[in-house]
Parts: structure tokens; C-alpha cells; sequence
């Protein structure tokens, strides 16, 4: 049988377009001993997967041109001579931006027995999920009583944040880029939204939002968003850097934050990380959301695009604001 | 009597000047009961004073105009109507700036008896070298092993962070403007010297100095410093942020580090702090540095300026890079 797959044609400068990614169709052998065949169902689209389109070093290697891109899919098994692994199973996975793939098993998780929908394990379950989770106690060390800002709060990630953040007692501020997404998001609870592009100065609304200053900040955004809420930390500020979207497709470096200074002056503490490397904590995150989705206490929003064939203009949709909280491609249909 | 003291006479725009200083003679009045008279022998002038003269909210209150300024010094009691301090004994206070003043003695710090010169208590056991320990050990978590970056390295905090790290097993670079410079750290087993004044790209050097790139970074600098270290940063990496003195006479804002997507991508932990929030440590710094400096293995190196009607060009010259290791004004001649 044939396996649908998208490959990087060429390597994105600036926002990615269609040029970069082509629809391929590759034949896969029968499936060996040991082996299952996976129909994927759903796919992820990340912002950091544009990190992985550029030829460097980083934590997690560069995409191949020519090759099948990656990242976060939910799949069945259709075939399988592997005996952990039962036809009809769901299987999670990083080998997305594909519509079959065969794998010995050491590359799969197994989902659990759940009533949740397979695909919130791409989202609030999942890597987004977790990274909110993470960010929030184990980077920023989140305490009751905290004034939370989240960027891109209207993201998979920075939806989760806001949610998160409400939970453990906080006040949270969230920006986003759209009359719309200032709805959704005060409907999650967020107690004040600021719509970045309504307003002629971030550094002002922020002080006008958080009168009483920011303890933690979720960084999702970089660039003009890190300036002003630098602004406006409080003594012994955390900032938990997650991504800093704004920077993603810039084709020349851009000055960073003209007052960094805030760094001694408010003593404060800004880390980076990456989720991946706290995943010996996975288990404790997912009983912690599982149980807050069973009770409704956590919403799960998700944009979702259809086939694979779409898979691309979701990617690129990521950095045009076209998704409210998960950005998923469902496949398989 | 009369105490002579330097107030601030306007607030500086870019780098000080002599016209925002002023020497005048004040009367002390008589000594009454539980109250000592204080002869200042030495007083330091530090970087951090500067942030001191712009009118602003900051960890510490700003210079008043007319005022005295203040900071650390080391004087004498000559005469004293207070039970707990003898006619002849030693203390530090913050009231620099000044030959003499009147202390009810919550203010003062009485010296312990020590062989060590009276003036290192402002500098290698004083402020400056509490600075470089708490930097090292208790914001970047210091490690046997470490290649560590010190900026700003021929300082009275950089040559003692240099110092420190050595004697923790570290491989250490340092960052300074001069050739003198260079040599005097390479003397102090500072492993490799940047004289970042004679070097095209200060990135580039760093690459060479420091192939199996920088764990912690102590920075002193900012600006093109900042930069140039955050693309040679190992992964976990620590940025302990103690001063930026690049800045400290910007007259505009100046773009920070383009580049500051490091912290994600390498998951760095960049951390600003002041010293006086530590200060519940410092006997146990004191007794550390006092064993090093008994046993030889660090050095104090001094500038010294000799008055007060010096002590503007001192204070001035630490931003012309005119001292090797801790500035400081000697008075009471």
C-alpha cells in the first residue's frame, strides 16, 4: 500500500508558504515480524516546528530536505505482527505529516483507556498541555496569588496557561490578536485581555490591566511583548520563556529588549525550556488535567483543518493567528 | 566642627561629570549621649552608584539633589558617648562621601580584629567580593568543572569572580580594555583573556577561548557582551546578572541581544540579583574569603585616589575603565 506523506521541499525565509512542503506518496513494504502499520487520525502543527526548518543546531535535530516532516500524531493499527499491539488500538506518535507509517512499536505510546477525545492528547492532554503545566511549576514556580501574564494566550499552549494559572488562584492577563480571541479568552476566565493590535501602546495597557505589577510571565512572544512586560515586573519576577513566536520567521535579527536591565533592578529570574526535558513528569500533569477536564474545570479549544493536503496551510496558519487554542489537522477520512 | 562631604549638585545625562558634584563643609553639632563621631579613612565608589542618580523607583532609593551621596566606607570613632563603640575602633557604614559624621551606631558595622588591611572590608570581604560569591554559588549554582564567562573581569566584583570560580575547579575566561588588564588577570590564573577593545568580533574570540562553549556566564557588561556570550552558551547553561555598566550611561535605550531565542533553545536560566538581599550569608562568605585570603590563594587588587575632593574622578573613572580591581578614595590624610 501507498503512505501519503508531506515532505520539506525547500527551506522556508520569512513565513513559510506552500512552496516550501510537497505531497508525496511513498510505498511501504509488507509489514515484517515485530512490525505494526499505523493509519494516522489526527495531526499537529507547532509553532516550534519552524525552528526545525532551519538548518542549525538546536535541541532537537533539523528536518531533512526531501524527507517526511515530524511531529505529535494520533493514529489506529490497521496490521499488526507485533504482539503488544492490537488492530483497532490508538496509538500516539511523532511521525505525523503522514497518512500510514510502520513502525516495531518503540516509537509508539499506547493511549489510555479514556473517554477524553483522541485528539486532546495532541492538546490540552498532550505536549501543549504539558508545557503549560511545566512552565508554570516547574519554571516559574506558580503560587496562589500570583498576577500571571500569558502571550499568546489564545494558543494551544497559552489557552492551557491562562487556565492553569486561574486554577492555582492567580490573576491573569492575557494578549491576543483579535476582538474575537478577547472573547474566548474572558470566557476561559482570563480576568483581563488585552487585544495587542488595538492598542497604541502594550507597555501602557499592561498597566492599566495589572495595576499591581506581574510576578510571573509566560513568555510565548518575544520581541516588543518581553519589552513591555519587563516593564511592569514585580520584584522577583519569573519569566518562563516557551517560545517567542514573533522571532520565528524573521529573515534578520531583530534588537531584542531595550531594558533588560529590569533584570537586576527587579531582580528577576527568566529561563527557558523545553518540555521534553521534564517528561519523567508527564504522569503527574496528565491525572492533574484528566481529573480537571472530567470535573469541566478546563476548557479544551481546538481549529481544525482537514486532510492532509491541508496540513501545510494549518502550519502556516500558526503564524497568521488562524487557530483559537489547538491547531489540528484531522486525517484519515 | 566641620565634616566635609560631596553632594549630588544635578543629576548626570550620559557619563558624569565633575558639575554633578559638589564639595561643601557642613557643621556637626556637639556630640550627645549614645551618639559617636566617626573619621572616615576610606570610602569605595561603585557602579551601581550611578543607577543611584537617575530619579527613579529602583531597589535602593535614589541620591537626593543637595544631598550627601552615600555608600560604603571605613572609618575611625575619635569620640564616642556610646557604651558599644571605643574611641579608636573601626567600623563600615554606607555614609560615604564625607570625612566625618555623627551615627547613633544602628548604622555602623564594627570591623573584626584582623590582620587583613582595613580597606579590603570594600572590597575582596566587603560588598564586591560578597557580590561575585552570592553570583556564583547562590544565583548560577557554581560547579566544579564549569567553563565559566566573567565580563567586566579586571572589576572589583569580576576579579574576585575570576578568583572564586578558580579555586572551584573552573575554567575560567575573562573579558577586560586593556593590555595591562590582560596581563594582571592572566597573573591573578585567569585561564584565557579577551581584550575585547582589540578583537573584530567579540563572538569570535569567545568561540576560540572557549571551544567546549560557557556554562555560567557572570555579567557584568551587557550590550554586545550579552550577545556575544548567549551564542556560546551550553545547554542548562547560567547567566548570573550583576550589573550592566554598558548601560548605565545610556542616554536613549539601546537594543538588547537579538539573539536572546538562546535562552529557549539551549534552555538557559538567566537571573538578576543584588546583593543586599543575600546579606544574611555573609558570614559564611567572610569566613571563606577570610581562609583564602590567609592562605594566599586570592588577591586584592586595589586603585586607589587619594582624598575627597578625588572622589568624583574616582567614582568617574570606574566607566573609563581606570581601575584594576576595587576603586577607592583614601581619606582622612
Amino acid at each position: 500500500m501507498n503512505s501519503h506523506v508531506i515532505t520539506l521541499a525547500c527551506r522556508p525565509v520569512g513565513l513559510p508558504t506552500a512552496d516550501n512542503f510537497q505531497l508525496q506518496s511513498q510505498a511501504l513494504p509488507a509489514l515484517q515480524p515485530g512490525q505494526v502499520l499505523v493509519k494516522n487520525l489526527w495531526m499537529s502543527v507547532d509553532p516550534y516546528m519552524r525552528g526545525r526548518m532551519i538548518d542549525r543546531k538546536s535541541y532537537i535535530a533539523p528536518f531533512q530536505l526531501g524527507e517526511p516532516l515530524e511531529g505529535g500524531a494520533i493514529g489506529e493499527v490497521i496490521e499488526s505482527r507485533h504482539p503488544d499491539f492490537t488492530v483497532g488500538s490508538h496509538v500516539s506518535s511523532m511521525l505525523g505529516w503522514r497518512s500510514h507509517f510502520i513502525s516495531r512499536g518503540d516509537d509508539l505510546t499506547r493511549l489510555p483507556d479514556t473517554p477524553l477525545p483522541l485528539q486532546s492528547f495532541l492538546g490540552i492532554m498532550g505536549m501543549p498541555g504539558m508545557t503549560a503545566w511545566v512552565g508554570l511549576n516547574r519554571i516559574a514556580a506558580l503560587k496562589a496569588g500570583d498576577t500571571v501574564f500569558v502571550s499568546a494566550a489564545s494558543g494551544a499552549v497559552g489557552s492551557a496557561a491562562c487556565q492553569i494559572a486561574k486554577l492555582a488562584g492567580c490573576t491573569v492577563i492575557g494578549s491576543t490578536g483579535s476582538a474575537g480571541k478577547v472573547d474566548q479568552l474572558k470566557q476561559l476566565g482570563v480576568d483581563e485581555v488585552i487585544n495587542y493590535k488595538q492598542v497604541d501602546s502594550l507597555s501602557d495597557a499592561i498597566a492599566t490591566a495589572a495595576p499591581q505589577g506581574i510576578d510571573v510571565y509566560f513568555e510565548n512572544v518575544g520581541g516588543d511583548h518581553l519589552e513591555a512586560v519587563l516593564n511592569h515586573m514585580n520584584d522577583h519576577g519569573r519569566i518562563a520563556v516557551c517560545g517567542m513566536i514573533a522571532h520565528y520567521n524573521d529573515t534578520e535579527a531583530q534588537p531584542g529588549p531595550a531594558n533588560l536591565a529590569n533584570l537586576i533592578i527587579k531582580k528577576l529570574k527568566m529561563e527557558g525550556f523545553i518540555v521534553f526535558d521534564h517528561w519523567e513528569h508527564y504522569g503527574e500533569f496528565a491525572a492533574q488535567m484528566g481529573q480537571w477536564l472530567a470535573e469541566g474545570k478546563i476548557q479544551s479549544q481546538e481549529t481544525v483543518y482537514h486532510g492532509l493536503e491541508q496540513a501545510a496551510d494549518a502550519f502556516i496558519g500558526l503564524f497568521e493567528g488562524k487557530n483559537s487554542g489547538k491547531m489540528l489537522v484531522k486525517l484519515g477520512e
